[in-house]
């Protein structure tokens, strides 16, 4: 049973030690709804491994504050270790950045705030970290739209305690060449698709990425290869290359002026769409937003990696993402986080939440 | 049984219709032996599935003509076809270019020649259409140097019923960029090695071969990209792209000039070695070649593919490729030769190796 009267480090200490690689989070799923099913003022809802608790105040606003529970495969790093260095005391383990310091908090905080400022929609989901399909907040999105009616949301994943606002956008495209096979003792005779893909890389290797303002924010934008694929056999002129190129673009741009944008890079070549995904604007002139930013003390920086944020973004909902861990440090074997942040970022919220 | 007196077109035939995919001659080459080896004139040896047969007229001079008994696999084309067509009769099936109608004229004149011109040591090999290493000619110049004494080599390979002398080189590298690793979301932390690449490349697109003209031919020289391959995955800046490229290069050159030629084409590059075979000159200088260019009534061309005439030409013996066939249709599925060249390249070397 989850006490979520200790203190968030031991509570993230607790979420960190029952595994919930994607797939697998029934049995911290069950030990969450139990935790928050029995407390009278939250009303409680569950869709598969997905739970949700809201307060109902009747404030004029409302926020949903979520976080994912499930996490990239362990690598011999569960249970968690506390180690205190120099620098601080840290959280060792797979989660612990990504991202259940920030669900401890949340979870801590949905049980302390018993009457908040603001009325609060509360979200733990499954399957974040795998396919897009698979993702409880997008089942939930589909089952229970209604429980999405907020005016502002915030998602826990790790942003070095800050405040990061939005998401870049990402689109993948294949640029593609075609040539002649032939033997390569009589290449003259065929047509070198690998060569024709020498302008393809040419432009990537000049190209210099944007830098765009957004709502105050400036998103840094990328363009790259991220596979290059090309030949048929070490004595046979190659007929066909494949480069596969990840646009990251800046939340101001939609999907298909991202598109024409590569495709004006790439003018004279093919290029094939292979998947895409909305970016999010930060959204932070929105009244609740600057309320937010005041209470807990930050100032936002962009956040370049995709979020779910863009899904809040996509209802039209101002989202941002606040949760303790460097960013960087997800998915790493080398995963801690600073146990200050943990502190730091309850005390962020209940500043905001709690009645003034 | 082989019946050595039959036409060359009949014996080819009947070559084509015992199958003999590389590692699966023994039925052909007991077939050769059994053929060979009641003729008095001929002295005959075996080692695995190659077969030798020499005549011993203590002729001031010997040529060595040979030619290898395996296939590339079968593609539903044996037994082999006769078809008429307005152009002329074919033979259509897996080996009749490449190269059993070169091994049935072979045959038939190491049976009718019993007292050549010049003495002649006849080969028919095994393994020739796979790795270096199984070779039956590699694996006879090792066990039985002494029977490749000889002035002149012939390799029955097809030509198009014209000679070839010589062949290109071949070398292969591997021409590799480095970089470093990051989240595609944030590219500037890394560096990308596929756009490293881009100059490779643009070297190869600009690349113009050179022709070289050795001993009278001109080699038509190549270089060209034959694989490409780099990334880790969707959203990853890679950290390597390896090219491989496939130089051709004139006889004239060696192995290690040719790499020395390469690396400075790919200057500043990382540059490794895969593999390499010398190319072989035409050595058609030599009074033997003179004689049988004049006797065939052929004007030798470059060869621009490399074959076995290099191990003769590395022991210091001029050899060419002299065979019916279009060697352009080698290995395809509509492989066929016209009935018509089988016919004149036996009446080319039987013109030559006929006694005065």
């Amino acid at each position: 049973m989850l006490d979520l009267s200790a203190t968030s480090l031991d509570l993230t200490r607790a979420l960190c030690d029952i595994p919930s690689v994607s797939g697998d989070e029934t049995a911290l799923a069950d030990a969450v709804h139990a935790a928050v099913q029995g407390l009278d003022h939250l009303s409680v809802h569950r869709d598969g491994d997905t739970i949700v608790a809201r307060t109902d105040r009747s404030r004029p606003q409302r926020v949903v504050i979520a976080g994912h529970i499930d996490t990239v495969p362990i690598n011999a790093n569960v249970p968690s270790r506390l180690v205190t260095e120099d620098a601080g005391a840290y959280l060792w383990g797979r989660g612990t950045v990504d991202m259940k310091a920030g669900v401890a908090v949340q979870l801590k905080l949905a049980a302390e705030l018993t009457d908040p400022r603001i009325d609060v929609t509360w979200m733990w989901y499954d399957h974040e970290e795998v396919a897009a399909d698979l993702n409880g907040l997008h089942r939930l999105a589909q089952n229970r739209p209604d429980l999405f009616a907020a005016d502002f949301a915030i998602l826990g994943e790790p942003s070095d305690g800050e405040v990061e606002g939005g998401c870049n956008g990402t689109l993948r495209v294949v640029v593609r060449t075609t040539g002649v096979r032939a033997h390569s003792a009589r290449a003259w005779i065929g047509e070198n698709a690998i060569h024709k893909a020498a302008p393809i890389l040419q432009r990537l290797a000049e190209y210099r990425p944007r830098e765009v303002a957004v709502e105050g924010l400036v998103y840094r934008e990328g363009l790259n290869a991220v596979r290059i694929a090309g030949g048929v056999a070490s004595n046979v002129i190659p007929d066909a290359c494949e480069v596969e190129v990840n646009y990251r673009f800046a939340p101001s741009h939609t999907v298909a002026e991202a598109l024409e944008h590569v495709r004006n890079v790439f003018a004279g070549f093919e290029v094939e769409q292979v998947d895409a995904s909305a970016g999010a604007r930060p959204g932070l002139d929105a009244p609740l937003a600057q309320e937010f930013l005041a209470a807990v003390g930050a100032r936002p920086r962009p956040k370049y990696g995709w979020t779910d944020v863009a899904r809040f973004s996509a209802l039209g909902i101002p989202a941002v993402n606040y949760g303790p861990g460097d960013p960087h440090l997800a998915h790493h074997d080398q995963e801690r986080v600073p146990v200050a942040q943990i502190a730091a970022v309850e005390a962020g919220l209940r500043a905001w939440l709690s009645p003034s």
